[in-house]
C-alpha cells in the first residue's frame, strides 16, 4: 500500500502556558534580508550567471534591501569570483550590508573570509545542523558533538574577523534545520555560539533560526520562537531571525506569526524561489503589511521589473494567481464581483482609504491597471460588461440595457467557450442594437411644440427613396412613434428611453437607448449621434425598423417553405 | 506618490480573552468539498467545457470527494446543462453529494431546483453579501435589509426543497464576505437563517463562513471562526464549513487554523486554482495532514493524473514549486542536502517510519520517484554525485574518490552553466578515471606468493608492443608498482585504494579505485575488470601511464616551445 498516513508521524508541539503571540499585531516592517543569490538555497535547474547575479543584486539594491546574501563563497568558485566583483568593483551601496554564507567548519570560514577582504561591512552567517534526524543519521554525533562544531564554527568566525579589523563585521548563527531541533537543545546551542561572540560586549550578532522543512502549522513555529526568545541568554543584545520555508504551504503564515512571536528579522527570497517549495516570498509579506497601512520599508511598485528579473534569473515563470504579481490577481471574471468592483471604484474619491470589494490592494501601485481589472467571459454579468464599454468606448448604458446587453455577451461567449475581448464586446454592442435597418435611418426633423404637445416631421429612408413621417404627441418621441403605428398599422408602447451626452472628442455627442413594445414585443434599440434628439429618433426607428424587418423575414421565410409542405 | 501605503487601514481584530485553538491539534480530516466546478470561483480566461467538466468530476470522485459543488446552473447555462447531464445521466456515485451554488435571489432559486430535479441528493448553497462594503458600497442596504435578504433566501431555499421530497436535501448558507463582515452580525444572519431551516429538528444545514477575500494574518480568521462558533444557536446541530482565499499566500494556514477553531468542513480546490490567488488548494491541506500521520480520507497517490487533470481544465501549468505536486518540490541540487538525503535512505528499513532530512514525505507515496530526489549541478557536492553514479550504474565510490569526482564534477558544471545529467556524470567518470592510456593496458599477470611477499609479472601495452614488468613486494600492488618505479625511474607511493565486487549482470565484475603519489604529484585512477587483482593492477597501470603520459606531453610542447626563446 504505497498511499499511506501511518508511515508518518506528527510534530509534537511544545505545552505553552504563557502564549503571547496571538494577541500581538505587526505594527512595523522587519529587517528584510534577501537571500535570493545564496548559492544551495536558488536550487535552480541553471544556476544564475554573473549577468543574472548582478541583474538580481541591482534589483533588490534598488526595491531597497539594506541586507543581501550574496552567495556560499567557500563552497562555489562563481559565487566567490561574484563576491569580489562586487568588493573590488565597489558596487556595494554605502547603506547595503552584503551577508555571506558558510558551514561552520575551519576551511571553509577561512576560504570565506578571502572572499570578503576588502568589503567595507558584511555578514558572516555560519551555521550547522542541529536537528535529532540530522545529528543521528547525517552527522552520527550527540548533542556536545553538534554543539562542538558550532562552538568551533563560531570561534573561527571571531578569529578570523579579527585578522581583517577595517570591515564592520556582523556576526549570524543558524541552527539548520531548527524546526527538527528540540527548543532546550536549540537554546542550548544558540547560548554556546553567544557565549563566544559576547552581543552584550558590542558585537553585532544575528540568531536566525530556519523552518528549513516547514514541517507544523504555522502557529507551532510562532510557538517555537516565542519559547526560544524568552529562554536564550542576552535577548536584547541580538537579532533573532527567521528563515522559513514552504513545504506546507505557509511559509509566510509562518513568517508572519513568528514575527508576532518575537523575531526581528526575515530572510526571504523574491516571489518565493528557492529548495523544493521555495523560501518565504518576501513581495507577499511586504505587500501583506502594505495592504494593512504598514510601510513595508520597501519599494516594489515597479512589479513589472521584479517579476521580469526574477523570471530571466531563476527561468520560473511567476504563476497567474501568485499574491500580488499574478497576471490574475488584479482579475474579476464573474458578474457580481465585477458589479461590486465597479461600484466601489465609481463611489471612491481620489483621496479615500482603499476600501474596494475584492481588490485588497489598489492594483495600480504595482504598476498594473484598472482596466485589467474586468476581463469578460460567459461567467460575467452586467457589471463588467457595462465597464468594459464605459472604460474603451465612453458608453454609458442604462440599468435596463445592462441587463439585456449581458445576457446578449453571455449566449455570444458560452458560445464561443472563450474569453470576449474589448473590441469584440464593442462590436456585439453595435449589431445588436446601433445597426441600423436597411431603409430606416433619420435624415432630417422638424419638432414643432405647440400648446398642446409636440408636432414632428422626420424623413427617413434611404437617399433615393425617402419617406415622411407625421405625428402628434406629449413629446417628440410619442409624436413619432404615433406616427410609425398609424402608417405600418402597429402598437407601439416605450418602456424606457435614456440619453447621455457623451464626451468631447468623440464624433457623436449623444447616445440614446430605447426599449419598445411593438405588438407587445420587447425590442431594445440605441443609436449615436450629433444631437440628443436625433438619437433617440434613430433609436426608435432603428427599434421599429427591426421588427418590421424581423416580420418580413419570418413572412418570406413561411412564404418560401410553404410549397414544401 | 503611487507606492503609499498610508491608504490603507489595518484589520481591525477582536479582543479575544478565550482563545483555546492555538492549544489544539487537527487529528482527524475535516469533511471535504472540491468547488473547482464552481461557474465564478474558476475565473479561468476560458471556462471549462463539458469534456473538461466531467473529467475533473471524474477525477474527484476517485480522490474520495464526497461533497463537490458542481456549478451555479442558474447563472450559467453550461453549469444548468452539466448538472442536468449528471442527474439523467445517472453519473453521480451513490456516497457523492453534488452541490450547486446560488444567490438569494428567488427567480435564481426557483431555477436551481428546476436543474436539480431528480437528483437523489444535493446541497444547495445559498448566499448573500454581508460585508460592510459590500452592504454600504454595493447593495446600499443597512443590517437589516441585508438580512431579509438572506432569511428570504432561506424560505425560498425551504419552499422549493418541499416541492420535491424524493430528493435527500442539504441546505447550505454563506455569509459572502464574511471576513469583511461585523461578527456579530455575521451570527444575527447565520441565527436568523437557521431560524427558517431548523437544524435542531433535522433539517441537514451547513454553515460556511468564507474569506471571500483573504484581510488579515490567519490566526486572526481562527479567532473569528472560534469566535462565531461560541456564539451562534444550535452549533450542534449543523456544519461549520471554511472557505478560504489566497489573496495574502495563507489560504492554507487559514483553513488549518480555522478547523482548530472549530470548522468540521473545508471547501477548497485541487491545487488551489480559483478567482484571484485562488482558492485553499485542497491537495497542499490533505497532503499537510497525511504527512502528520493523519489520514486525509482521500486518496492522492495518482498526483501525476491530478496535475494532469488540473492543468487540461484550467489552462494554468502547475508551478515547478507547488507543494507536494511541483516539479522540483523532490528534487535537491545542494551538496550537503543530498549527502543528507542519502544517508537517511540508507539506513532506513522499509517499514520505519518517514524520517529523511529535507523529505517531508516519501515521493513515492505520490508516484514520483527517488531518483528524482537528486539531480546535478554546480552547487551539486560529493553525496549527490556518489548517489547517481550507484543508482545508475552501479558504481560504488569510497569516500575520497567522491571528494575527488565531486570537484571534477562541479568544475565542469561551472564551465557549461547547467544542470549534467546522468549520463554526463558518467562520461566525466570514464574519462577522468577510468580511461586507460594508449600504450598501458594490462593483458596478463602471474602473481607468486612466497613466504616473504609476492612476485608479480605483469604483461601490458598494445597487442603488438607489449611490455614485461617484474617486481616484488608485500602484496601484488606494491610488487607492480616496485617494477613501474625501477622502469620508469619514478618514485610511487599507494595512498589509498579499494576494490568493490560489483552486482551480477554487468560486463566487468570489479571496480578498483586508487590514489597514487607520482614523484609526490597525486594521481588518481580506477579500474573495472572481471577480478579484482586486474582491476586493481589496471587501476595502478592507468595513474601511472596517465601521469607518464602527462609528462611526455610537457616535455613536447617544451621542447616546440623551446626555439622561441
Amino acid at each position: 500500500m504505497s498511499f499511506d498516513h501511518r508511515k508518518y508521524r506528527p510534530f509534537a508541539p511544545i505545552r505553552k502556558t504563557d502564549r503571547r503571540w496571538p494577541d500581538r499585531l505587526i505594527e512595523q516592517a522587519p529587517l528584510w534580508c534577501a537571500v535570493d543569490l545564496r548559492d544551495g538555497n536558488q536550487a535552480l535547474v541553471k544556476p544564475m550567471n554573473v549577468t543574472q547575479k548582478q541583474q538580481l543584486f541591482d534589483l533588490l539594491v534598488d526595491c531597497g534591501f539594506k541586507q543581501i546574501e550574496i552567495g556560499f563563497p567557500a563552497a562555489s568558485q562563481p559565487d566567490f569570483d561574484f563576491c569580489r566583483k562586487l568588493i573590488e568593483e565597489d558596487r556595494i551601496p554605502d547603506d547595503v550590508t552584503i551577508q555571506v554564507l558558510t558551514q561552520a567548519r575551519p576551511e571553509l570560514i577561512e576560504r570565506t573570509y578571502e572572499a570578503l577582504d576588502g568589503a567595507p561591512r558584511a555578514i558572516v552567517h555560519v551555521y550547522n545542523s542541529t536537528s535529532t534526524v540530522q545529528r543521528e543519521q547525517v552527522f552520527e554525533k550527540d548533542r556536545e558533538g553538534i554543539k562542538a562544531i558550532a562552538v568551533r564554527g563560531a570561534e573561527e568566525v571571531k578569529r578570523h574577523a579579527a585578522r581583517f579589523p577595517d570591515t564592520d563585521w556582523t556576526f549570524q548563527y543558524s541552527p539548520e534545520s531548527f524546526t527538527g531541533t528540540e527548543l532546550d537543545y536549540a537554546v542550548e546551542v544558540i547560548d554556546a555560539v553567544n557565549a563566544v561572540w559576547e552581543p552584550q560586549n558590542g558585537q553585532k550578532v544575528i540568531i536566525n533560526l530556519p523552518a528549513t522543512v516547514e514541517m507544523a502549522t504555522p502557529n507551532i513555529f510562532a510557538d517555537q520562537i516565542e519559547w526560544v526568545c524568552d529562554r536564550v541568554q542576552h535577548r536584547e543584545h541580538f537579532l533573532i531571525s527567521l528563515h522559513t520555508h514552504n513545504d506546507r504551504g505557509c511559509g509566510v503564515a509562518a513568517a508572519e506569526l513568528g514575527v508576532m512571536a518575537g523575531a526581528d528579522r526575515i530572510e526571504g527570497t523574491l516571489l518565493g524561489n528557492g529548495e523544493r517549495t521555495g523560501n518565504m516570498d518576501l513581495v507577499t509579506m511586504a505587500m501583506n503589511l502594505y495592504s494593512q497601512g504598514i510601510d513595508p520599508e520597501l519599494d516594489l511598485s515597479d512589479m513589472a521589473r521584479i517579476i521580469r528579473t526574477v523570471e530571466y534569473c531563476t527561468e520560473i515563470e511567476v504563476h497567474p494567481r501568485h499574491p500580488y504579481a499574478g497576471e490574475l490577481v488584479f482579475t474579476a471574471f464573474s458578474g457580481s464581483h465585477q458589479d461590486a468592483i465597479r461600484k466601489c471604484l465609481n463611489k471612491r474619491a481620489e483621496d479615500d482609504v482603499w476600501n474596494v470589494a475584492y481588490l485588497p490592494i489598489d492594483p495600480s501601485d504595482l504598476g498594473r491597471r484598472y482596466e485589467e481589472v474586468v476581463r469578460i467571459n460567459s461567467q460575467s454579468g452586467k457589471g463588467g460588461v457595462a465597464h468594459v464599454l464605459e472604460r474603451d468606448y465612453d458608453i454609458t448604458l442604462p440599468r435596463w440595457l445592462q441587463i439585456d446587453f449581458a445576457k446578449v455577451v453571455q449566449r455570444a461567449a458560452e458560445a464561443s467557450g472563450d474569453e470576449i475581448n474589448s473590441q469584440g464586446i464593442h462590436r456585439l454592442f453595435n449589431s445588436e442594437y446601433l445597426a441600423i435597418p436597411n431603409g430606416w435611418r433619420l435624415h432630417t426633423y422638424d419638432l414643432h411644440r405647440t400648446d398642446d404637445g409636440v408636432e414632428a416631421q422626420v424623413n427617413f429612408g434611404e437617399s433615393d427613396q425617402q419617406s415622411l413621417l407625421q405625428g402628434y404627441g406629449q413629446g417628440a418621441v410619442e409624436a413619432v412613434a404615433q406616427a410609425l403605428e398609424q402608417r405600418f398599422s402597429l402598437t407601439l408602447k416605450v418602456d424606457a428611453y435614456d440619453e447621455f451626452a457623451l464626451s468631447e472628442g468623440t464624433n457623436a455627442n449623444a447616445l440614446a437607448c430605447i426599449k419598445v413594445m411593438v405588438n407587445d414585443a420587447p425590442v431594445t434599440a440605441a443609436a449615436l449621434a450629433e444631437d440628443t434628439s436625433t438619437a433617440t429618433l434613430q433609436a426608435l426607428l432603428t427599434a421599429v425598423g427591426r421588427f418590421q424587418t424581423a416580420s418580413e423575414t419570418a413572412k418570406q421565410a413561411a412564404g418560401v417553405e410553404a410549397p414544401a409542405l
